[in-house]
């Protein structure tokens, strides 16, 4: 039914423009953003066919976030729709060196919180559809939704649809025995692993000298098919460096480092992870889902918001090599 | 201390501009707004020394809501500050005739309506204050708030300060039955009553014919000093009329009626009770409190927000008669 | 397949903030707008499945007009994509009496005016679809355009679908004679009309001495099943009465007459065509459609840009009674 | 050498947005503006030869000012530039009923308030030049301003250019017994006078039962060609009706009243001397002028600024009549 | 009758701010900009006498194009008014690293490109005129706009006026093919050539090892008086180094290099060529046109829009040394 | 009384947004600034009990200076309101490299300039008061300024307040000579001096080798307790390096270095000057005062306007190493 289903939480995001303070604004732009409708975003600018399962409340702010998801194709229908509850929302205040990028959630007691065992159809949803992709983040919005997620992983098994999960570790939402416990026993039934090396080791407690060497534990590990780890480097908050590696049970695949400017990291990794499942899902070719990936997130910094404007076009005219300069 | 001290809750209030809806905005205008916050705002804006009792994350957003009481010069050193916790937040969506102005509350599970009876320290910030003004708001937001308010009100009254109290119904927080169990029971502690015609027939089941005999019937059944009675005309969204009348056991007054543009309507009772109590408390004077309630709510329609930013000037020079044409 | 199916263009619309003209403002805002659209959107909102048939370049302008069409959840899998093209602009100044509000148009050699007969594939689209509405700007656009509208009101025929027709005449656009002699043999396979009474004069020549007559001599004229006939009275920019009446062959509705504060009148006209499709085809009620059409128009009056961001709620509301004030 | 030259200061006029007070604002509306100014710029866009004489600061803000009277077509080139010096400012706050529009002047010790009899060169600019305006405010603003103006009233006079004056009392700058001793000894010198009822009684001491017996009076008591007399009546901030008359020495002119819906009032009276005077100079037809200044200053209230957008098209699109709805 | 004259279209310029996608955008800042109305605007900034040749419709957005020249002194009495048409437009969005700055051109059909020869009355224009300025994107607008550009050349050749050319490649307008048998056969008429190395290769076929080689080819074939050659390094979005040579039968010149920080870089080329012609036309000193052109054109980046707003005082502050902290 | 009194001018500041020129702007962003009330709002935000000496008029715009200062929790109860008179302002732009960020004042005759002697009750603002701040642009301001700084000194040393001056040389206020008559009498009655290399050799007319050198020679010819010498690097407008070190008759302190994005530099030192006289006069640790000046100032580069937004905890979160990367 899709090329890829995603599971979790979209907020609405509130953020001082120019770089103000939040204790120093008098507007605030609103974006809407969440790990999983972000890849589900994404596969879909790129050309996929996705869907995205959450549960909102039926008021304005609820609303709003559906439209966002169905203004770039994504598929709202297996949202679950509340009479009552809230949107969860972050502001995020934008730093400049030496200040850092810094988030204030408050997206606690949120429609999506209580979501429960029993309420999604996943066997409708998940019906021909080649990936599920989940990020540890769902798992530790609540007890209830870690249920859910569990319930989901194992929906897709018995679907025979493939499981995509990054790792994604979230400190303001738990600790790492908790992502641990809760996140360990699900690697059983992943099939792609996304993270990056300090997600790993807090979560899995994996420790590697270098990203292939972490890749490869992993893969030990855990009967996933492949693991890719992505990479930013730069201390400072206007520019970095970005690139991932990927290795499967055969070989390791690398691409292209990006030197990047810095408009808003913010869903960075998701577009990533979209662009990885393009090429892994979409494509069946692990080399052109970490090319996709690592552009499509280079890219990213690019834009305001969570989401990815990018068109396919543009991918692949970054791969082909950089233009600077004016393009008229 | 104080000439007035406020009880109450502040919310973060979240306003898509130029009429837009919130499913439409892009961005929000930021405005600080509470009832009781507002009337401490106001009687500092006239002269009066003022202070404000609340509860407050330590975070950006509550931080945010202190400093703008403080801009006006209200005192916030009562306020108690919690290390956890969130801001409540309003959304609030401009009309034009015939679709009203709208609100969608976010307040739920705010740092105040966590507040506990013992945490103020009333006897401290009641000491020599002349007046503590509070609505029916605040018992609405949570039952400790609720005996929060009951406490105030009895330490006042211990103080030998003044309790002027508006009722204020909001049909979003709470029902009429439990507003009457709630507010009837402190109507006995109260010196000071600011009302309308409906929310005294909502919580206290009071029916007159007009706003005098209701005003009489109060006094009747209450050991109130005095009533002041505001009203609204009009239907549309972007005109009204607006006055009040007040009444104490030995006569009635009236004053003008304003012919009113309205750029934002929130607060306008808020405005009136500041404006009262700056007659009735800072002057002893009731037909002053009354027509400086009516003219200072009158102008406050004229500006964004909750608060009002007119001088004790502009008040007189109203007063004096209008002047149309441009001032120059 | 679809509660409805409209055709036509939707342009991109410019217009400069805060009342100011185009040759004073540095920004536009932006909005997405096109009469056929606009209906296809409205009908959306008020929960029937819709499409929008047109056609559209590849290229960021053109993907904006269907990304916002799909963020209201319209259909727009029957867009025509062109690799080359331009997409129709409009720009906008918002007038106060005595300046009226007025357009520029910029929307010759657009995309859309290219469409030729064959492009669409009418039978597909229309199969198991109910209704398909159609307007007189869309034949005004090119001749070419003309003869797709011919064919698709051939093709609704062929299906079993009936066909809505808005007879807006645009004088921009063509002349009154261009407009009859494509519109009037039209007519003949038209079974709902919706129109005013400068438009049936202008086009089809009728003059009647009030809207009751007009629909009555239409009926006459040509094989409808039923006409809709849109007033709007009063002088000033920024306020007016709208209503409407609908006749069928048995007898005549009428509905309650609003009082409108305007913030954009730009698709008023399409939200009392989407409110009255909304009974007449998806509740099989006349006096609904009418009740509901005009209310819906009303309510857009209160919004910026084409489209009606109400809800069905809202509108419900809005027939049970008006209530000015502040809704919290 | 021009059809009109006019001789005064322009100030930038800082406003805060969305009727915001200026304590409440953190961006600030710039426009140029400055009644004689706004009266070349006024004739310029209804298609007279223009220029205006001023002295400003070789700063940004003094350039800023120059450019924008250039960017209609005003003939700058008369303007004495200073090294050092400042540009007068006004805050100007929008208000509503029933808080007045307001207006903070900080244009003590500008640049154009030292200027000096001898600086400006007026037998080359006055040469072949057929009217000269001056108003009221100019020599408000110093005592060596106010000798230019007689400076300028005697050099026109021995070059055969006529002489207009718009009386324009300011209040905020002198009393009226400093503009009548100014003032009332220019009147010998003066050809087409333009007040109102409030300013001839203010600075001539003029009274009369009204408008056309006060230009009857004037006409009487000094040796002028006509006089012009407009009037605004309504209470409200957004609203008024705005007319005039025109007297000689042969007859009394009206023309039509319009109902105005108010954006910006602030140079009203400069677009009604602006289109009286393209009548009255341009066309040699009073009635022209009376229609024209009528119609001009009605439309200026529609758009923000001091300056009149309106095209003469425009103007007489009004003066054939106004076309409330949509135009396209 | 002028110290330069150009020839050329301008477009009404539409960017969303904030790096946003124009899909994602809902405003636009609106600038004005065209190749040669930019130099004839910089070279008027400089203090020379400067006039613009165009076509534009006579509506507002032609009027905005207009007025926008006139604001900077440059002398549009020369434009050619259109009863009809339309002004071109191109929408820009900006980049960040890897995503490129592009512009979407909507400039078809403009009034511009529908220019005819003998429609200017070069004569007039040319007369005394000292230098005549066109860019190589003229004659790629359109046929018949190519045609006047070669009556331009000829016209300036009779009136003994100097040619400059800024041969400027526009792959969005034509083809290296096209390009050359248009502009080929026009070197023979040029004084002064523009250029970077990559047009060169591209319109003229001329392949070089470095800049000097480039120019001195150049001298070689055509019978050009001087070349100047422009060049950028870097290969991020937001930085860039910039510099020039300029070479002429007796010598090779060089200036300074700068490096750049980047708020616009569109216009940049205009600048340079604005700067290069003041010291050569104005100043009739080819060091300095090469100094204040390379200065000149650094400066361009740090404004928005095509315009460059720099002084003749800062361009010499400039050459004479920066000064980075803030000035005051 | 409190931890910090300071004494100065504070004036309104306009900037243009987007890196715009005055001259191109239609809005102005507004902040509020002056040296001296920028080290009372940054004491005040780590924590110390500030108060701020100065003299505004009683009109919209001195109330907004006395506001915001109110917002950080500054007292301005020693604030001397004049009937009339007139804020500072002043406009700035801000740069890209190589275009250098600038100020135009218009600060002449504000009502702070006529600040008289005797106006101020020094004795009960500075009882119990531990630090008096002053800075070398208040005596810069006008005569009766710079005796009104005399007279503070001096009232300190009776009070046994300690005091600290900021050198702070003004180029566009003062030439050298003037400067160093002025100040240099008064350091016999410093305990605390805060400076550059810069600014001492031009007020103070020492040369050292570097920094240290300076401070050396500073204590060996004045009466001082300890010096701060302060210094940026870098050639970039966007970019630069911050540090500090400091001096006492013991030893010599040094701190980290920061890479620093620059969002808005104005403030810096102020910033430096207020970390550092809370380590000094609030924790009576010179290192803690030189770790948290440096650090508070380049923290300062990241937010828009002159004030800090920063807190205690970010403060200390920098000097515990910085951490790039989004904190969520």
């Amino acid at each position: 039914m899709y090329d890829l289903v995603t599971f979790g939480e979209a907020m609405i995001r509130l953020s001082p423009p120019d770089f103000k303070r939040l204790e120093q604004t008098t507007t605030l732009d609103l974006n809407i953003g969440g790990a999983e409708l972000n890849v589900a975003v994404g596969v879909s600018r790129l050309g996929m066919k996705s869907a995205w399962v959450s549960r909102l409340p039926d008021n304005p702010l609820g609303r709003m976030v559906a439209n966002k998801a169905r203004e770039f194709g994504v598929d709202v229908s297996p949202v679950i729709w509340q009479k009552e509850g809230r949107t969860g929302l972050y502001f995020l205040e934008f730093g400049a060196t030496p200040r850092p990028t810094s988030v204030v959630y408050d997206r606690a007691n949120s429609s999506f919180s209580k979501i429960q065992p029993g309420e999604v159809d996943w066997e409708e949803i998940l019906q021909s559809t080649s990936c599920l992709h989940l990020t540890g983040i769902t798992p530790a919005v609540s007890k209830s939704s870690a249920a859910v997620t569990l319930e989901a992983l194992q929906k897709a098994k018995a679907s025979g649809c493939r499981v995509s999960l990054d790792l994604n570790y979230r400190a303001k939402l738990w600790s790492p025995e908790e992502a641990h416990l809760t996140l360990a026993p699900m690697m059983d039934l992943v099939d792609i692993l996304i993270t990056t090396k300090g997600d790993s080791r807090t979560i899995l407690g994996i420790e590697a000298e270098n990203d292939e060497a972490l890749a490869k534990s992993l893969l030990d590990k855990y009967p996933i098919e492949m693991v890719a780890v992505s990479y930013r480097e730069g201390d400072t908050v206007w520019q970095c460096l970005f690139s991932a590696i990927a290795v499967n049970r055969e070989k390791t695949y690398t691409t292209r480092t990006y030197n990047i400017d810095i408009v808003d990291q913010v869903g960075r990794g998701d577009s990533f992870a979209a662009g990885f499942l393009y090429g892994v899902i979409g494509e069946n070719d692990l080399q052109m889902g970490l090319d996709y990936g690592v552009a499509f997130a280079a890219l990213k910094h690019s834009f305001p918001g969570d989401f990815n404007w990018c068109t396919k076009d543009e991918v692949e005219a970054l791969l082909a090599g950089p233009k600077p300069g004016v393009h008229r």
